[in-house]
Formats: structure tokens, C-alpha cells, sequence
């Protein structure tokens, strides 16, 4: 079955704890040489039929309106797979 | 910088409340045609100086260790972005 992968990310003015804390853990770890760690989301969609173009530009609506909060993030890649 | 970038997916196993949320929210939205949703994270690390195979290995235990949770997550990908 054809997949979609959806990357979204915090948008670059908008603060990151979650990314944050990660990135003040790894030096507590033992893990060196990190400037800064963002966190953001990875979707897989399993869609059924073949992904055309309208297809497509549906997914991309519910990427930036469904899967995504427009205000603070970006749809920074959406990725067709064994299409 | 260079950057990497750490996917994780909650693994095939698991159950994964949120990807179904998802998954049961888009025909109510319009968005039909999907057959599954799974959700995961994405990290972007910017690391400092080059990324030589030992700062590659020490990433990746890091991906294993703290950006996921081994019991129920697989690092599914981590790529080498501007290196």
C-alpha cells in the first residue's frame, strides 16, 4: 500500500521545551558537541489506491490544517513512498 | 551546521492512540481514502564541527538511548543533512 510520510516542525520563531530538554539532557549523558535539538512530528499515512495528484493536494490540506497547527508549525516535507 | 535528523516510529507492534486519532478524524473532516495513520517524532540536531563516523555513532546511540524509547520505538531512519 502506498505510503505519505508528513514531516512537521516547531516553526523556527517558536520556542521548543520539549527540544530544549532534550538538548540539556544529552550533555548530562555524556554526549558532547549538540548545539540545539528541535522536536517536531513524523506521520505515516497508509492510503488506499493509487496516490494521484488530487490525492495529493487533499493530503497536503489535511497536512497543514489536521495534522499541523498552522500557527506555531510547518509542513516541512511530505514524502510519497512506494508510490 | 551540519544537522541531523532522527526519526523515530512507535513500533509495528504497539498500539498507537494518537496515529489513530488522526486516522478517525480525517473522513469527519473530509478527507478520505486513508487506510492508517501512525504517529511519530522527528529530532533535528545541530551538531557542532564535522560529523566524522565516531560523532555518527555517538549520535546514534543517543537516538537509541534518549530520543527514543527502545521498548516500544524504533530509530527508523537518521540522515546527514549539509555534513
Amino acid at each position: 500500500m502506498p505510503r505519505v510520510v508528513v514531516h512537521v516542525m516547531p516553526k523556527p520563531e517558536i520556542l521548543d521545551p520539549q527540544g530544549k530538554a532534550v538538548a540539556a539532557a544529552l550533555p548530562r549523558l555524556g554526549f558532547e558537541g549538540i548545539a540545539s535539538v528541535r522536536q517536531g512530528k513524523r506521520f505515516e499515512l497508509e492510503v488506499e489506491g493509487e496516490i494521484t495528484d488530487e490525492v495529493l493536494a487533499s493530503l497536503r490540506e489535511a497536512a497543514t490544517t489536521l495534522l499541523s497547527n498552522p500557527v506555531i508549525e510547518d509542513v516541512v516535507a511530505l514524502e510519497v513512498e512506494d508510490a
